[in-house]
């Protein structure tokens, strides 16, 4: 039997990660395959108050640093209370955004240091690594627009469009270096995102048996 | 013109920060030093948001490393928009803990890495050091009973004495390792610890004319 494993959803907002996700679970389902659905940062009620003060806009300033933080203690409270119990318990794990997150966003978006972010995540990851994630390339402007599309925007997607050029950059780099990271197009048609997003699946599976 | 100085009143719980503190601002108004009063984890909006996160108790346990996160991010809020400010103005700073609460709680009490609380603390303090912290010592037990006396404990006051023993160890173990840290014996009367504040605070500003 094939041990547990870790699913996440990257990208930029309005990439489609909801659809992508939809997907996903309807993949598991027809495999038979037991899961949980997490989101980051949120998934228990601490993480999700922290999810709420890092996507609110407020009076004070967020530092860079703060920012930072929130997103790993949230990412922390998720491992050890969702995360670890799940896939120690056999079931797979379906993310929506994980550590590339704040690779991207922190590390690209906001310029912090690799070094910094290598740090945080030796403090907070101890070497677990989502077995697959599936990263939606989209360009932001076309993406923000279907965001905006949406409704209001959080304070975070309210950055500027290089904010989001630099997170994308990031992205594509990080995807390209690491084989577990499958890039999809995400500008393409619903039905070949549909189809790309399988086909990984598929292989991911094949390659899991 | 002397520049404006961070002084911190750091101990355990019952070690009478309070009446320290009280002291401090009696003899800063007396020396007509302009300054302003912050207390950890909070002292913004955000930063006291994340202290209530700290101190309650909750439903789900709170993993060692996102307390510790947590209170990094408070203080990097603090720091970014109250004491750095603060002290860039020429304003004193007077802070009810600091960083050395995290090196004591959670490197001594929670027996998390130095290398750990080392990485936090070049990514939050960016070097900034208090320029005077006054330690109140007091045993554990005593200054629990204290503290009990005022009423309901939250989260880590209910930690295990033990807890608070090994919090003491590295309080006296650090402030016997930096002549910036003042140790002041709180099991004394309260006449004479508020003679010895005075004695650390005149020689301090003796020392910075």
């Amino acid at each position: 039997m094939t041990a547990a494993k870790f699913i996440v959803i990257e990208g930029l907002e309005g990439a489609g990660k909801s659809t992508a996700i939809a997907i996903c679970q309807q993949f598991l389902a027809q495999h038979n395959i037991d899961f949980v659905n997490v989101r980051e940062p949120g998934g228990t009620p601490i993480a999700e108050a922290l999810r709420t003060i890092v996507k609110d806009n407020h009076d004070e300033e967020i530092a860079s640093e703060t920012e930072l933080l929130l997103m790993y203690a949230a990412r922390s409270q998720l491992l050890h209370n969702v995360i670890r119990p799940a896939l120690a318990k056999g079931q797979w794990v379906l993310g929506d955004r994980h550590d590339l997150s704040s690779q991207a966003y922190q590390g690209g978006g906001r310029e912090i240091a690799t070094s910094t972010l290598a740090s945080l995540g030796d403090i907070v990851l101890q070497g677990l690594k989502p077995d697959l994630t599936i990263y939606l390339d989209i360009d932001p402007a076309v993406g923000l627009a279907r965001a905006k599309g949406r409704g209001e925007l959080d304070r975070i997607e309210q950055q500027a469009l290089s904010f989001f050029e630099r997170t994308r950059a990031r992205y594509l780099e990080l995807a390209n270096s690491d084989e577990r990271i499958k890039t999809v197009n995400a500008a393409q048609s619903m039905e070949l995102v549909h189809q790309d997003i399988v086909t990984v699946l598929e292989q991911f599976v094949k390659s899991n048996p």
